[in-house]
């Protein structure tokens, strides 16, 4: 199948490249490299079924020129601001590179009668509910971070376009996703920190934030399973691993894994890492596993997996 | 109070200004004249304590201007497109007058610390759930149409905004809302039709599509009266008047006030309107009136008001 991976040389968009050419599917690949990068997707370059737009999917003249020229049956839509820190600061990147994009797309399906898409959404949308299992069914969504809203806005979105247009639509709503080709976030942090001083290592909040971390090539492995299952409208699916891992419990695997003893531990405090950080959050993923669907990696392993991968690769 | 009323020029708007006027605030309205007109607010021109600016909420640097001229203390949004079937033919419509609107308002709001919100959204954000009744804890929000999911979008940039920024806000969901400055909507156009024809009146649908209707001056009325109990964070409410109206009842009542008899119906066949069209749903409305709110007017009352001053004024 011609599928359409927007935001493929990203994190999780580059190992979704991967799995699609593997499962013989051809790929087209639009990035702006902003947050993507050309080592992502280096080993694909030779490749006769991939090719790559350096382009901006905020733009819907760029994107319409693509759509028209290669005509995808199946777009997945992996392209988004991640760097939840950075727009905490400037909303206008969440409206410009999670939201507008995510609009310019559709637009883009609709006009040009592409049916079936894919699209990354995140726990983010529940907002702070850390009191509460999280289900598909939890009503109130409140995020409390301009990306959650621009991740819900979105989730919105795709519910019209597809009841307007008769698209099948798959979402998943991710926790945090690390790997090979992480490009920042706590396991990342940490590594270049101890990096720079192995005695001292800064905690932001109080190190009791506890989440469940998914390892890249198991979701994938997910998408993949489940890209051609969606009915007309939104099959929407939470994803996630088994367990969670504290921040203080990624230090101290950061810290074995490279052979740090007594390591200075120092917290920032407060409950959260930052303002619109979701502290804690406990997910139920009763519905994909009742679908067939199981990780690999629990949460604790997936984060040593790829602290050890990380280590090598920086 | 100073306050800013974002499309206060139009249906609604204009009625909120009258109000707000009324109980003593002083009223900044901003309007583009693209649905809003002169003469919703001709009235209100030589009131000191009114006055407008036409530009379009849409462009940031037009409003930042504004909101540092004038420094208002709360801000009534109840800038959006309102003509649904204009939309579904161009989301466009609603990325740029409901969501981008919606954004840079708040974007506004956040950089010059204005700290109180009214929001006008609509039961459109449940999407097509006829057969439930509609609470405010009602899961599972699929709009139908691109109005509907621009309003669920800028609800969801209300709640990260007013988290992140210490707001408060209060949203109403309103159902269909109806009276005096009416510019579309079905009685409007049963009112242009007949007008036209006096014999023969041509319905979309199959007639039974079935909406509670609430009365505008009792939608202004609940504004009024909670404009200042939200706390920290959203405070949502559903809006309504008891029962609904199906719309060969409104026609009905058209007929009657306008004297008309053995009017030939012309239904054009469906159970919607029109593609994005909800063609019933069930309002709870417990909260607010647990509150201690309830409309003057049921839906049948509201709509037969309407027919008669509409009448009038066409």
């Amino acid at each position: 199948m011609k599928t359409l991976v927007i935001g493929g040389a990203g994190f999780i968009g580059s190992h979704l490249c991967d799995a699609l050419l593997a499962e013989g599917h051809t790929v087209v690949c639009i990035d702006n490299f902003s947050l993507g990068t050309r080592d992502n997707i280096g080993h694909l370059m030779q490749n006769p079924h991939f090719s790559i737009y350096e382009t901006d999917a905020f733009d819907y003249n760029n994107l319409a020129h693509i759509f028209g020229e290669e005509r995808p049956e199946y777009v997945f839509h992996m392209a988004a601001n991640s760097d939840i820190q950075s727009s905490a600061k400037n909303p206008e990147i969440e409206y410009r590179n999670t939201y507008s994009t995510t609009f310019q797309i559709l637009c883009c399906m609709r006009n040009f009668g592409v049916k079936k898409l894919f699209f990354a959404s995140t726990s983010a949308v529940y907002g702070d509910r850390r009191d509460i299992l999280l289900d598909e069914n939890t009503a109130n969504l409140c995020p409390v971070s301009y990306y959650g809203a621009a991740k819900l806005g979105s989730e919105a979105l795709i519910s019209a376009f597809s009841y307007m247009n008769d698209m099948e639509a798959l979402i998943f709503r991710f926790p945090n996703v690390i790997g090979p080709r992480l490009t920042h976030g706590v396991i990342y942090d940490f590594i270049h920190k101890l990096q720079n001083d192995p005695e001292h290592l800064q905690i932001l909040g109080n190190g009791k934030q506890t989440k469940p971390y998914i390892y890249v090539t198991d979701l994938i492995g997910a998408v993949i399973k489940f890209m051609n299952t969606a009915g007309c409208g939104v099959t929407l699916y939470n994803l996630s691993s088994e367990g969670d891992t504290s921040v203080t419990r990624i230090a101290d695997i950061v810290c074995e894994e490279m052979h740090l003893q007594s390591v200075q531990y120092e917290y920032t405090g407060g409950e959260s890492g930052w303002k619109g950080d979701v502290p804690r959050f406990q997910y139920c993923i009763d519905k994909i596993t009742k679908a067939g669907w199981k990780a690999v990696y629990t949460s604790d392993e997936a984060v040593r997996k790829t602290v050890r991968e990380n280590i090598d690769g920086m």
